[in-house]
């Protein structure tokens, strides 16, 4: 080998002029975005939770292509402030009660910059050994929390994984059932798979089953009714299998949930999973938002007859103090996952995977590449432990009790559908609204003058044809004065629009 | 109303006790986060680049269940250093050269920051119009630097949106195109439709073509010959396509991969292109890791024909400075896309939508929720400049090359495949090797002495039946001196097992 000095290449050391990991440049400016995001939140009652910019404001702002020359952190800083934050709609506010919230802790945000920090790419063990198995016991620790079944705990025979969202979990799930269906019922027969849902099913799942391939003539929204609490009715599900039967249809997959978008209406587990169990249907339990509540001894009721689904799934990204995304799945079955979804190429051959000893999750998901995101789950789960989590959980529903016994104390309003969770909906009451408007109609309007005043954000939900609006407690900031004032826009903005009349 | 005071649920004020989002600790713990990752990347060359543990090794160190009460983040964070780190392959480390790289910086973990710390979920325009906007702008900025066609920006009629992977840009855009053909030749024809592709494509596509439901059968991987450099062949693209249709069967989407994973093969994008308009073939253009070095006029050839395409990708997460997750696809005709995965369901309706003068991007992907990914694409523009990032690209071409030079300097050793970016495929040579020993497996024992040493990490690749070894430059903090120290590590480890012979 010759002398290094006399390579002409190496005089040039173009990569080290940059050097954009630089630690100590790295402290500076990570110092300066930590105190800056620390201001935000100090800050952040201050801005309109629902961002009033209108469509195209930021084309009009920045300029037409990337600068060709670096621009300093501290200019770039002062744009986020000036240009960006008046285009967010601030989730982490404490006056956003729409949608469900997807809540920030300052333990979720350490697990990211340690997630983003290390940036391992962690497709199969080896890739990184430590994020496979701190993940493989953060969803071990997560299900004994929710008091699963030792069916879905790896130390059972199952597993968790980390998904991005639920509708990876869903098109996961479907696939490897879809597969194992085909394999004994031959490919051509693709279009005669059926798949269940109630109508309040999240609408991901349609969209999961047309990405699959499954024909949307055999997507069956299964009607609920307000006198079965939008629960999906056991005996329905049985009538539209029967009835696809009769046709030369093969059921394929259910989707129960606990805790619906528009209501939080919980489908009755139980019957549920034993009417697929006759049939050989896959169930899958989308506690996408009320999953986490269900550590409460209190609230876990509403999982009972999990124990006969084939999958589980909850965003701890929604109400679990933990950021996106972060959609937690288990299944009874890894091998129904990793039939359906292996790859082996030559290139990510190694000993760990052959002496199969080693959970490869890049099987268990869509993608190859996955972020180490069970730091964050594992930072929330210790740094707040069981205890706290509960009584996070139990604060926000009190508080959406709270806001009944407000509502309560004022006859024009009424609560709509039951509370099972931390979302009411409500409206003003057909009673007081004159007789020649639309009660809809006025709802309609009475929210979006709410949301275009800024000071809280809510959204609306139409349920067996009645439009309610919704308020979901659920972000990390808010505490009962914030409830209290949101009560009190709902109360002057239904006022102004009483009076016109 | 009655008198809030009255009310017995204020006193409880669970919320508020816990407060996770409490400013000023959110500024304490941040900043001791930051301090321990600027450590983290000043020691980074103490640590074993690729993970000496055993697996199991994290169950065997951690409770088996989640604590009840709160951990203080100093004793987590010490329970990082001894237990995570030691599990971790160092992607990080200027010692890294598998796979392909996910190079992080500076400028993209602020963009993290700034995103995690606004956590928005901006499934639509309205739910947080900045994260929109601001992605439609680099979006249409990087467009620019790529020198796309401007049919493939928003101005132009085109657009682009950022995925979590590869695999959801194919599996996107597969969808888009087989829901298009359905609608023409009816769904009872799925099993009809052909995806091609190289036997070098990445074995995503193998996946994705599975996910949605398409026959494997009908999944053709045409075979490259080293005398084509491991390109995709038009002509043979053309035999496959005419023997399909023969058969019956109905062509429907190729891939051409810019940069192979195996050995950075470049398929003809100008000439396949070509053949697949003549057959109303979708073509989608697969540049996951060298799409970025395109930036540089000098590697922008390797882009010809792209005008051809109906879909480009590229990872801004592999060689681009910016961490998982951030694939960036555009598509010529986004009515594709969006037809087939648009959702609409009431509770998202909204004043914005209506006009039609946003994007909503949860049409344009898989998943409902989305991350302000952009955020972090404009940090490392802005920092770097496009100037500095063609620097920084060239600065890791030029120490392949200098690698290049290295091995020519030892006649044992041969690089096995003409070098087009910043990945070097070598191998000893046949000639050194004493008879009765296998060249492939000669080779694959020396990998594994190299990567076992902890010294630099490298993984394999057999091409065309050659094992070969492939250094990979591209993480953000190597210099020369870790490609010298790479090369001695070959040769000492190469010089053992020379001579046990």
């Amino acid at each position: 080998m010759g002398d290094l000095k006399l390579n002409h290449s190496v005089e040039n050391g173009s990569a080290s002029v940059l050097n954009p990991l630089d630690h100590e440049e790295f402290r500076r400016q990570g110092h300066m975005v930590i105190d800056f995001l620390a201001d935000y939140y100090q800050n952040i009652e201050i801005y309109p939770v629902r961002s009033q910019v209108e469509p195209g404001y930021l084309r009009r702002r920045l300029p037409e292509s990337a600068p060709l020359n670096p621009e300093p952190i501290e200019t770039i800083l002062k744009d986020v402030q000036k240009d960006i934050i008046p285009g967010i709609t601030h989730w982490q506010s404490p006056n956003f009660f729409a949608y469900f919230q997807s809540n920030g802790s300052i333990a979720n945000f350490l697990g990211e910059m340690l997630c983003t920090g290390f940036n391992t790419v962690g497709f199969n063990w080896i890739a990184s050994p430590a994020a496979t198995e701190l993940e493989n016991i953060v969803m071990d620790w997560l299900a004994k929390m929710l008091r699963l079944p030792s069916s879905f705990l790896f130390s059972g025979g199952g597993g968790g994984v980390i998904h991005a969202s639920t509708c990876e979990a869903f098109l996961c799930t479907l696939t490897a059932i879809r597969e194992k269906k085909l394999s004994v019922i031959g490919r051509e027969n693709l279009d005669k798979l059926v798949v269940y849902c109630s109508d309040q099913t999240h609408f991901s799942l349609k969209k999961s089953v047309q990405i699959a391939g499954i024909s949307p003539e055999n997507f069956r929204p299964i009607v609920t009714t307000k006198s079965d609490s939008f629960q999906l009715c056991p005996e329905s599900l049985r009538l539209a299998i029967i009835l696809d039967l009769e046709a030369g249809l093969v059921p394929l997959y259910l989707c129960c949930t606990v805790g619906t978008t528009s209501s939080t209406a919980v489908d009755p587990l139980g019957p549920l999973c034993d009417v697929a169990k006759e049939y050989g249907i896959w169930v899958h339990v989308d506690a996408a938002y009320a999953g986490g509540a269900c550590i409460c001894p209190e609230f876990r009721h509403f999982l009972d007859g999990v124990e006969g689904a084939n999958s589980f799934s909850f965003n701890a990204h929604k109400w679990f103090l933990t950021t996106l995304d972060c959609c937690c799945l288990w299944v009874k079955d890894p091998s129904a996952l990793t039939n359906a979804l292996s790859t082996n190429p030559e290139i990510l051959n190694n000993n760990a995977t052959e002496s199969k000893q080693v959970v490869d999750y890049k099987d268990w998901q869509m993608a190859l590449s996955r972020r180490f995101r069970a730091l964050k789950l594992w930072l929330v789960l210790r740094s707040y432990g069981v205890t706290r989590l509960r009584d996070f959980i139990r604060g926000h529903v009190k508080m959406a009790k709270h806001f009944e016994w407000l509502l309560a104390g004022d006859k024009r309003f009424e609560v709509v559908f039951p509370r099972n969770f931390a979302m009411v909906c409500f409206r003003v009451s057909p009673s007081v609204i004159p007789n020649d408007e639309d009660v809809n109609e006025f709802n309609r309007n009475l929210l979006e003058s709410i949301n275009a005043s800024g000071g809280a954000y809510m959204v609306h939900a139409v349920v067996g044809g009645v439009y309610v609006i919704r308020l979901a407690v659920g972000a990390t900031l808010t505490e009962y004065r914030h409830v209290n004032m949101a009560f009190k826009l709902v109360q002057d903005h239904a006022n102004a629009l009483l009076c016109t009349h």
